[in-house]
């Protein structure tokens, strides 16, 4: 080919090329709506022009201490006001945000600290017992900040020399911010759950962040100043990238403490939430509520929920008590939810067990992913769409995160092949849509056959007296393994292990029923997912 | 500093990183959405599976001729099914599309043709006559491929040796096309109106056209679904990038061959159209129309409108037609509208000509332009935000040409100083709301003060018997320029010369009011745009 004339003298340059960052949305929306309500938190209000203003302060407060691009700020935070400020004033000064789970233990935190190699933490007095105890077994010595909520005024020491408003107050709210050098540099960290061995830490970077804001309000079909309700964790996934999402359409962000009825259904009537995400465990406080923390309100909810979905029924009482759900899907590496459900118009004639079954499925990729489909993971050939054919849900585009720190085995081996593996089991239906069957580690594989633990547990669901199921794999000397389930009943039930491997036997093929049934509560992670490798430990007991 | 462990192991790879491009956007719809309809055309329609696969076979037929990197497929198109797929198969093959106005005249159609030296023409029957002279001109040669519009025959004479049905019959359906290499690859071509000299040819890459449909479906909150009636010619920024945008949100593109009232009522009516966009002279058409080509609708229809804003009066009427208006703003140089009046909610509570002074204005960035400000483009210093003060307004960001093709000079002056600098001269409001006065070029400067064209004409308007107006420049030996006015009025209007200029003189400074008022009809340009230019030859002659 002769000189490509597309490409002479039409280099990038600062007028025509700049590096993507979520920071902007907030700079435009501060610039455009800055008396308009970004953040409520109890009974105090801050506006767009503040909310930029004090995210500056911070920024130049941490700068004063040294802070710049490659150092790490840790947060042990709720859903409070300088949550969403950290999101915006780390990253300002180029370094990263590394927000904690508050319901971690002392070891892992300590952990955490350490591999982040930590500078600052700012921490919430309601978790200092606990924060005092990891930094003491911490090898960083980083300079501790306290919160203190004066809405929600919390009885925790103070662990650090300042108090977080004293902190920022030293700032400069005309911090020149910069934008990142590159887009690819590291804006968050966030650690796995970690349900086995150390947890992994996930980087996410500028240009996926920024991408994501489009792509989730996009999703969302979000107008301009939804109001939106913060029943997720920021710290989960950077609260699906939603607090920088929200500038994008000078939104209002209700904090919320701590994930009760009562709050949710005050916030719900008060403020008009449009819309709120969350894994199932919130539709189980919406529905459980008493009558005396409920409030009536006549509009519709957004509800975006993601990890594996509930029960049907609770699908539709969930629906019924004004809820318009969209059933999402991702990981902590995808910068939460990548796919969605994208909703057909059709659907909505369907009646309500094939149109749950619908709602069920995970979906398809957002707006800003590249791609995602179900691969055989030695072949990498994508597996028959027919609905049955089990693969590993792949992923590839923009809002993957940039690998795991300080751990090139376990990113090189996620992204072999030039795909994301997830290590999610799912299928292909024949219009593309996928739908997760089993994470690869708790698939049960009995005399060879796969069993998708899922499968068992809808089965199991679908018995009037069970309210939780989970499936395990029990070592088996004949068969490797069989499916070993552990229920919760309602209370007052009297359903036996034999009446739920009979119940079983007429819904499943004979070699997915369990082989043992354990009445007892199931541990749960502090996001509401069940800790199936406790149940293992407990399942080779049984 | 130390080793930066977040730049460390943490590269780039094709699992993490695609390059932005709107052709992603089509993919993704034809898989959730085949059988959605994405194009009606007269009698005709077309889902998105069929669109998606037509693009394709396009881009095959294409790639069969050798077309590739680097190479100019041009088109002569009306907003037409080829011109939609046009967007999508020739970049999916690499090559770059030049849309030229379909207004042209041969021996500007021929300068483009030899400076893209184009390789494949596609042209409708319609425009044969102008576009057989331009050929005979040019100095290239290229393929040529007719459309024959069987859904609004024409009678023009075929050009070339194949027709676009049958050329794109030849290609493979599933054509395995690549995305670009990079994302600063040239995606399209498009050459400025120019009024002055020759045409300039701007370079359009695929990551600000990715980043322009997250920007307009936010900017116009487009659910999913929208019906978008194509009264902006596509030619004209690469319909200000909607052929990519709609992809996003599965909307339904309604073609029109002629901006007419008929057609518009009717697809208003028929197809229930959600939006729509275009220069004020839509709005003419729409309240021009006479009773007989009107329909009734009930439902309100999102009008994005730009170009200098028409009277207050049409944007009364307008609304009250049943169009709810939004003010864009930008350049091609910008991917079309860049900018956008951002409503705020508290203005619908001012009176109507209180509430049209804000609907004037062109307000701030789109979600995806970084910056834009109005700056002296001496000293590159903002202007004071007080409305009066005049400076360029200038734009930096992502969507923004790579440059102008083949021309160094021009494209170094464009960008200076890390600023794109756009010709327009406006003010700064004290809510950094930016209004344009005029183009650098039309500011008329008289006694050594400048007289924004803009203004003068917003007084004659307000005047009753005047329908049209525009301000040039007239050279004057003792002060160097004075205003001199012509202008349209209505049916029957007895207004004089003096008339005119006594009103002027109660409206504005005296140094302000024109010297000459001439009564005539204005010369337009295709779009609608009054060709000042002209006016000034004329002036000359006053």
């Amino acid at each position: 080919m002769a000189k490509n004339h597309y490409e002479t003298d039409l280099d990038r340059n600062p007028a025509n090329y700049q590096p993507l960052t979520p920071i902007t949305f907030l700079e435009r929306s501060a610039r455009i709506f800055p008396d308009r309500t970004a953040i409520i938190h109890g009974n105090a209000r801050t506006s767009y022009g503040e909310f930029y203003a004090r995210a500056r302060k911070l920024a130049s407060a941490l700068a004063q201490k040294g802070i710049g691009k490659g150092d790490t700020v840790s947060v042990m935070l709720s859903n409070t006001p300088p949550m969403l400020e950290a999101h915006y004033g780390v990253p300002m000064t180029g370094a990263v945000l590394h927000s904690m789970n508050t319901r971690l233990d002392a070891s892992v935190i300590a952990f955490q600290l350490d591999h982040a190699e930590t500078d600052i933490l700012i921490t919430d007095r309601e978790f200092s017992a606990t924060v005092k105890e990891a930094l003491s077994l911490a090898k960083v010595k980083p300079l501790v900040i306290d919160y203190d909520d004066l809405e929600f005024p919390q009885d925790g020491e103070m662990l650090g020399t300042q108090e977080y408003e004293a902190f920022i107050s030293g700032g400069d709210e005309n911090f020149a911010w910069e934008r990142p050098s590159d887009e690819w540099n590291a804006i968050s960290l966030n650690y796995t759950s970690g349900t086995t061995g150390n947890p992994k830490g996930v980087v996410y970077h500028h240009r996926g962040a920024a991408l994501m804001c489009y792509s989730n309000t996009i999703a969302a079909a979000m107008d301009r100043f939804p109001v939106y309700l913060w029943t997720l964790p920021m710290f989960h996934c950077n609260g699906w990238c939603y607090p920088w999402s929200l500038s994008m359409v000078a939104g209002v962000h209700v904090c919320l403490r701590w994930v009760r009825a009562k709050p949710i259904y005050e916030a719900i009537a008060d403020h008009k939430v449009t819309h709120l995400c969350g894994a199932p465990i919130v539709m189980s406080v919406l529905l459980q509520a008493g009558n005396d923390e409920k409030r009536d309100f006549s509009h519709r909810i957004a509800f975006a929920h993601a990890a594996a979905p509930p029960p049907q029924a609770v699908l539709v009482k969930t629906e019924q008590a004004g809820f318009d759900l969209t059933h999402l899907y991702g990981l902590t590496e995808t910068y939460g939810p990548a796919a969605l459900n994208e909703w057909k118009g059709e659907w909505d004639e369907l009646d309500a067990p094939e149109r749950m079954d619908k709602k069920m499925r995970q979906g398809v990729g957002a707006p800003a992913l590249e791609d995602m489909t179900v691969m055989d993971p030695d072949s990498m050939d994508v597996v028959t769409k027919d609905g049955e054919t089990m693969g590993e849900v792949m992923f590839r585009g923009n809002i993957l995160m940039k690998g795991y720190l300080k751990n090139r085995e376990a990113t090189e081996g996620a992204f072999a092949g030039g795909w994301f593996h997830s290590g999610d089991l799912g299928v292909l239906h024949d219009d593309d849509y996928i739908q997760i069957k089993d994470r690869s580690k708790d698939i049960i594989i009995s005399g060879g056959e796969n069993i998708s633990s899922i499968e068992v547990e809808d089965a199991l669901y679908k018995h009037p007296d069970v309210t939780a199921a989970a499936v395990v794999a029990k070592p088996d000397e004949k068969w490797g393994e069989t499916p070993c389930a552990f229920v919760e009943t309602g209370a007052g039930a009297e359903v036996s292990e034999a009446d739920l491997i009979a119940w079983c036997r007429k819904e499943l093929a004979n070699f997915k029923c369990p082989k043992n049934i354990v009445f007892a509560e199931l541990p749960k992670t502090s996001t509401g997912k069940i800790q199936k490798f406790k149940l293992r430990e407990m399942a080779k007991e049984v």
